[in-house]
């Protein structure tokens, strides 16, 4: 079992989407990340803050999965990092409604002494001068640093990020946002040009339509899983990555392999999360519902062709 | 080996992409899914129509590769159906700029005598009344039936479409005309919609992102091969029809499991298609180009958990 550490924002959320309102709820990118990542790990530390406003039976909420939350600071003076959202019908497009960064301003995070030695080590979108003195209160190299980031910090903290491409082993970004990075249109020039920064692996979330991993052997698609009806994208990513990065935790040795198949994982945390408005499926699923679905998942990407052309190459 | 009859357009297409500009070339959906089919079978007839003014060098493009012309009419007083297009940086969104219609107007299809008896019937974009009286002429019910449409024709023609879909075994469309058709804005609800209207399979086209196949046993998720860069969408659709079509023509026995190979197909001949203006790439490519293209995609979707769940259900 591996060490997860995970940075990352934990909020309130408020959205409204073509299914309805979700009221002002438990959100945020390490709240996702490690609410997913928790059902295939106990190891696991979040870094994150939140304000005086944060309620207790939230607190719980972590402590229940057994998550470590010494790396939550609690700020005494600042509220919690607050985001309102309003989803179109199409729900790839959203706007923002109000933000309020209220305690992550100036946000100066320590990792606990017990997880300095992490092996596997999420960056969940922050500004990335964060996740900078994140990786660098480590005291070794993790195994995979992976990445996730956004728009906003390569229009206004682009030396920063790239400085902590050059640490990151994998990075998770959606479309629009390795275009942005890298000022290429065609998905593969832009993963070329992110390789040159740094990272080994990339990542190319493509919401309801699935994500691609690269990888120097090749390229694998994994496609969404088909959720009979959405109610909330918000926090799909998160709960992708800590899909990801929980099958990983299980394994001594990350092979390319094993990062396909924890996409499928990434993929089907993720369709629950859909399911549902904030955590709200997060904190109803259990592990049956969870290998139930990874199963019809594998049937539903599976024909002939892939077994006739193995027997092929073994003859 | 089966026969397959090809009901569509035999059009001039002028489109202008981010990538450049195509001339004034040979199209029309026919053309796209015969081209296409053409590589997997020698027994496929075309019905169709062109103007005085369609060249015998682009009819000689069909012969040479084994594609029967009987039923393609050639107006002595019209011209060729010519539509003129521009596709946006998204090249999921085109408009269209000219279509002129022509020989296409009231045009009476006839389906020769050696393909009455057509195996496996696709019944391209057209008017849905053109496409019923290509079904009325056949002597035997084929073993499959493939419809493609598009909103105009919903918007136009419903009743008659309505008609036509009762005779369809897979129905072909993408994501918006899955939804206009039925008015259900998620895909699963539309697709139980489109069981109701006749049809047992349906496959839900996402462009970029691949394509869905839903069946009774199941749905099947198939991605798009990721090209390099995309020069041309135009007629990717029908292309993947035609490789659709020419893999079960091969197949005594129509599984779902050669429908899923068949997709994989289709997406296949779909990745070469875009990377040149308009047919450019369906007439470069060989035999063996789409082997290795085939080899690599199956690649792409394979995954460990794939097998490792086999193994454990054959236990």
């Amino acid at each position: 079992m591996k060490k997860i550490l995970i940075a990352g924002t934990v909020a309130f959320d408020e959205v409204t989407t073509p299914m309805g309102y979700s009221g002002k709820r438990l959100g945020g990118s390490a709240t996702y990340l490690s609410f997913a990542a928790s059902f295939f790990s106990e190891q696991i530390g979040i870094v994150s803050v939140v304000g005086n406003d944060f309620p207790e039976t939230y607190l719980d909420k972590f402590r229940d999965r057994h998550i470590d939350i010494r790396g939550l600071e609690i700020s005494a003076d600042e509220k919690t990092f607050y985001w309102k959202g309003y989803y179109y019908e199409n729900m790839n497009k959203r706007d923002t409604l109000v933000t309020q960064v209220n305690a992550l301003e100036g946000f100066n995070p320590v990792v606990p002494e017990n997880f300095r030695d992490a092996d596997l080590v999420v960056l969940g979108n922050l500004h990335p001068a964060v996740q900078m003195m994140v990786l660098d209160q480590l005291t070794r190299k993790p195994e995979l640093v992976i990445l996730d980031t956004m728009n906003f910090w390569m229009e206004n903290s682009l030396p920063e990020l790239k400085q902590v491409l050059k640490k990151a082993d994998v990075l998770m970004v959606n479309e629009e946002e390795i275009r942005q990075l890298t000022g290429e249109y065609f998905i593969a020039d832009a993963v070329k040009s992110v390789y040159a920064m740094g990272p080994e692996y990339v990542i190319v979330k493509q919401g309801e339509y699935g994500s691609l991993l690269f990888t120097p052997e090749g390229m694998f698609s994994a496609p969404a899983y088909p959720v009979e009806k959405v109610y909330d994208p918000t926090g799909a990513g998160d709960t992708f990555a800590g899909g990801f990065v929980g099958h990983l935790s299980r394994y001594e040795n990350i092979s390319v392999g094993e990062m396909k198949n924890a996409m499928i994982c990434g993929a089907g945390m993720a369709s629950f999360n859909v399911e549902g408005f904030g955590t709200e499926r997060l904190e109803q699923i259990t592990l049956d519902d969870i290998f139930y679905r990874i199963r019809n998942f594998v049937e539903m990407t599976r024909f002939p062709m892939q077994e006739e052309m193995k027997l092929k190459d073994e003859r």
